[in-house]
């Protein structure tokens, strides 16, 4: 008789991240497995007790679809490293005593780089005292910055989020132009890597021109060199959209929004928040070119907007959750699940396993050669490596016009009421 | 034989303002028209000579629904405002010379308040000079504050649009809500109506508790008792979502975003652009009340969200569109056409026609009794109005994993570069 799982989401929430909690919960049920827990916001809630059985919660199949459906982290998520296990051991016991009390045999974690960490050190720590559990972790991010995979679970859905709405945005602008010269700039998210900010180029094809520059937060940014090119480009056209990479800092390492006169801004987990870069660009082009501008943050519903995943990024979310079950089964501990592209047309992919002290702590960012030499485009190899990753779209279940989400505190929310 | 129509796009661009051109195109074609010609520009554009034969760009009935899931103008807008007929003969001289070459008979102009007084404008030289043209105006506007008509079409989407996004944002704040208290606050259009931001409210249902509190531009706002407000709310729970008007303004009228620090931003028409209002109410939560906030504005998607378009509403703009044919066909002038709901539940709805002297200028403003006594919520009234307009899903048609938009300058891009 099998033991039990446990399962939690650390991090940055995707649109497809409940893809993969609804995988694992899936594949460790036909497994054979008892039960499975989910940590209320991560190791940081379940060293508090905090935790579900998720057959309390996902009670059919339709309540899965729903899962897969629904944005954000369904079990919450946290920001918390471990501390090495030479520097506070107590923290180990505690959470191994948790463990052995809910008969805990495969723990596994959906998260990015610090959720791998954790995944190590659990492990590390499970095999210097012998203890039985394994430790799989899942990827999950829509930076795609996480190294050996070829791609993150979450990154397909933000990119196909960011080129449909750079095509509207596009569109909006376009139908203004008339005598009126005008500047778009479109903040997108990634601090570091810029593949969810080079994604914005998938807008051009047939019916549209895609953004005149992409700037990646990989090649230093030149305010006077980019206005420059504005001016340009204006003699020649009346609309120029932008996409920008929050993340865009000039030669000395200077983030851009940094520029901007307000004073800062924190996130929820007190990191500096990285917005306003377009609004100070567009300020710095209305002054200097005297024309008319627009900066457009895509913010939060990049990582959220369920209702525009991608199908291929949703089935591969659901494939990696349940493959991390399936390798722990078999014995794996100490592991991440990796995607592995098979072909890129037809495209295929299938899921490895990787030795998570190979992953943890590695940023990967786009390579210099899928950027062109002005440092403003991407060229064809990113776009052949992204495009099949935003393809399909899986049909919200719409409730009154609106999609309809799996909630786990509202759920026995009362018909007539 | 009949002559000839001409169709324009003018003001604010909206998610379904191109299905209406499908409308009037499809009803003038079927209704033996000779041909449609579309201005360029709307009447700034035609003014210069600027315009189309539609039958050279809308080719098939495919192309006419592709044309209906285009967001913004097709033709391209405007923003021009007819000088009187008394201070300005030359202008209306120069205009109906225009419409004598092209043989029109028909003029219909698709837009909000502004284009109704060019309606109505040109409707009343006719009238004065015995010319033959009849003028009908077609309602237009994501802020659906147009008189008379029971709403307007572009108001459903945007209104699907914003309460999907509202949806998908609070899902990812509940995400993080461990042991942080966070206030997000999302920044919605409409400058002195508050429809669209009433339209939040739909997020609420049995998987979302919805916004916390609302503020509409119809009610002064106090940013004092805003924040008490927050801080009692983060006393029951740890997060709170308010959804803001950008139009919102203290009881001297000053608007709220004119407290932010930055240089004051001007759209593309030199409009002031109000933008901001959700960043300084984040700023000052977090400075008063010690929080973590985020400030999420909804910007430009809300009015060019094509892939989340109303079924109801494209399909009222397309009927609106045909109805100004067939009331022009009919002999009608100087009218606009309304939507008028038979029956709230099964939704029901027609169209009638209505003079357009009493429509233009005139601005419809969400009543008091539809907002709540506190003024920081909508009351079950607004919503049974607004729930219907949000219904049914028109696919986009995906090509290569984006929405396909019918594109006039790009059409004959080679599919073999």
């Amino acid at each position: 008789m099998k033991g039990n799982v446990l399962v939690g989401q650390s991090g940055g929430p995707t649109a497809v991240i409940n893809s993969s909690l609804a995988g694992v919960y899936k594949t460790a049920m036909e497994r054979g497995f008892t039960r499975v827990y989910g940590m209320r916001y991560g190791i940081q809630g379940f060293m508090q007790e905090q935790y579900v059985d998720l057959a309390d919660h996902i009670k059919n199949e339709l309540d899965l679809e729903l899962l897969k459906r629904t944005p954000s982290a369904y079990l919450g998520t946290c920001r918390y490293k471990l501390p090495e296990i030479h520097d506070d051991k107590s923290v180990y016991e505690r959470i191994f005593e948790l463990l052995d009390k809910l008969d805990i045999e495969v723990f596994v974690y959906i998260g990015g780089n610090d959720s791998m960490d954790t995944i190590r050190k659990l492990s590390d720590y499970a095999l210097l005292t012998g203890a039985r559990q394994r430790f799989v972790g899942c990827p999950k991010t829509i930076d795609n910055d996480l190294a050996i995979t070829d791609h993150t679970p979450g990154f397909g859905s933000a990119a196909k989020y960011i080129a449909t709405s750079t095509k509207e945005i596009i569109c909006d602008a376009m139908g203004f132009s008339y005598n009126k010269k005008n500047v778009t700039i479109i903040e997108i998210m990634g601090r570091n890597a810029g593949w969810l900010t080079g994604a914005s180029a998938l807008a051009a094809g047939e019916d549209c021109e895609g953004p005149d520059m992409i700037y990646l937060p990989e090649i230093s940014f030149d305010v006077d060199t980019f206005v420059a090119k504005v001016k340009d480009l204006l003699e020649k056209k009346d609309v120029v959209v932008v996409a920008v990479s929050e993340g865009i800092h000039n030669a000395e390492g200077k983030y851009i929004c940094e520029f901007t006169s307000g004073s800062e801004t924190k996130d929820a987990f007190g990191h500096i928040q990285m917005t306003g870069t377009a609004s100070y660009l567009a300020q710095v082009v209305s002054q200097q070119l005297g024309c008319k501008t627009r900066a457009v943050e895509l913010s939060t519903l990049q990582r959220a907007a369920a209702h525009m995943a991608s199908l291929v990024d949703v089935n591969e979310a659901f494939a990696v959750g349940g493959a991390t079950i399936k390798a722990a089964d078999e014995g794996a501990s100490g592991v991440m699940v990796v995607i592995e592209r098979v072909s890129d047309d037809p495209y295929q992919s299938t899921t490895g396993v990787y030795d998570v002290h190979r992953i943890a702590n590695a940023e990967k960012v786009v390579p210099r050669d899928w950027i062109n030499k002005e440092g403003d485009g991407v060229e064809e190899e990113f776009l052949d490596y992204v495009r099949p990753l935003i393809q399909g779209h899986l049909n919200a279940m719409m409730v009154s016009g609106l999609p309809r989400h799996l909630s786990m505190d509202l759920k026995n929310y009362a018909w007539s009421k």
